[in-house]
């Protein structure tokens, strides 16, 4: 099954950008009268008809299906990007394959990495929602600091935060036991030289629940993956 | 931590290769007198004493630990390598951070790579259990066909096939709730075009039990971390 993306869906119509219409319509051939399949980004599938090919391609809606294989949580990742920026491109793919909502990049005390540009990650989660047949595109946020998403974070959440050195943690499925669907939860996970203790201390402070990932040690990108396995997991049947 | 590897261990004497002994002697400049920690790839971690430097190296045996850094259970992955290498040797080094013991290249009826070379994803295997730090370096097999694989399964050991078009299934989460620790775990992980429905029929007859993975739709590489990552929360605490 192919997807498209739209952000120009109004009046039961959708316009395919220039980039989009020319996969749909040059690569893939489609013709006038095809029915394609279109997400929002937002989480609505629409099943449409092609009306008009050119440039940019219109589509009229025959049905759409919102929450279009969605999971039942809400999955925001705070990630220090690693120093090899492919790990955590890697990264970014697998957990929108997985499920996540937010992706947050961090910069952390300790972080090598101290800029980070969105653009690449943000068509990286576009086009690994698409090919996972999801229809919300996850939200790629500016890079921040660490200490000052901490402050921001929304009280309401199950909040952790993943360190690897000492100190009282449980394991991040201890942490989510009993969470109910549609539970919000947040898990920072810190650079290759780990969170300081500084920050780890603040999280705490502010409600986080310090946790660990398990026995393994595991490189910060797989870290991350494994968080979004282990909200993944928490409720799966 | 680094950690270097030796399959020559004998006398209370680890002997270093051409290879581990120039990245120890001339990349990290060890000299006699230093302490190396080395891995059998058997699962011991010897902490020795440099005696001598040269071509191959010489190391006295200090200490040793057994079972350094092991999982509590013993996981096979039977994976068709995807038609993009790249991904497939992301999953072996992803699958032994996380925890794996022996993987097996599977050619199934729909798997459009056909051939599959296994020397660089032992390489991958044995950088990727020394940069996680465990003892045991986990053995890839040499490629066979699903079928073949099926009929020669232990008949003792948690066996699973995940495949993707219908059936009867249960989630990887339900299939490994009551496996004690110790207990041998295989999952069979499908190409692109997924496991033929007479390979699925085989495995059940031969007792795997057919999972799924969950809702989300996820790349064969993607899948094969997942059922590593399943295994790894079931025993974890």
């Amino acid at each position: 099954m192919e997807v498209f993306f739209s952000d120009r869906i109004e009046d039961g119509r959708v316009i395919l950008s220039e980039e989009e219409s020319n996969h749909c319509t040059r690569v893939l051939r489609h013709k006038v009268g095809d029915e394609i399949s279109v997400i929002d980004g937002e989480g609505t599938l629409y099943m449409c008809r092609l009306i008009r090919v050119g440039k940019e391609s219109e589509a009229e809606i025959i049905e759409s299906v919102s929450s279009w294989h969605s999971h039942p949580y809400r999955l925001i990742l705070g990630v220090c990007p690693t120093k090899n920026n492919d790990r955590f491109e890697w990264f970014v793919e697998k957990a929108v394959e997985i499920g996540v909502d937010e992706i947050v990049p961090l910069i952390g005390d300790r972080s090598e990495r101290k800029v980070y540009k969105k653009e690449r990650a943000e068509r990286i989660a576009l086009s690994a929602a698409k090919q996972s047949l999801k229809g919300a595109v996850p939200l790629i946020h500016d890079p921040q600091s660490v200490s000052s998403y901490i402050m921001a974070a929304p009280s309401d959440a199950v909040k952790m935060i993943a360190y690897c050195f000492d100190g009282n943690k449980i394991s991040i499925k201890k942490a989510l036991e009993g969470a109910p669907e549609g539970s919000e939860i947040i898990v920072l996970i810190g650079p290759e030289g780990d969170f300081s203790p500084a920050e780890a201390a603040s999280a705490i402070s502010r409600g986080f629940i310090p946790v660990h990932l398990g026995d393994s040690r595991l490189r910060t990108e797989t870290a991350a993956v494994t968080a979004a396995e282990a909200v993944y997991f928490n409720f799966m049947k």
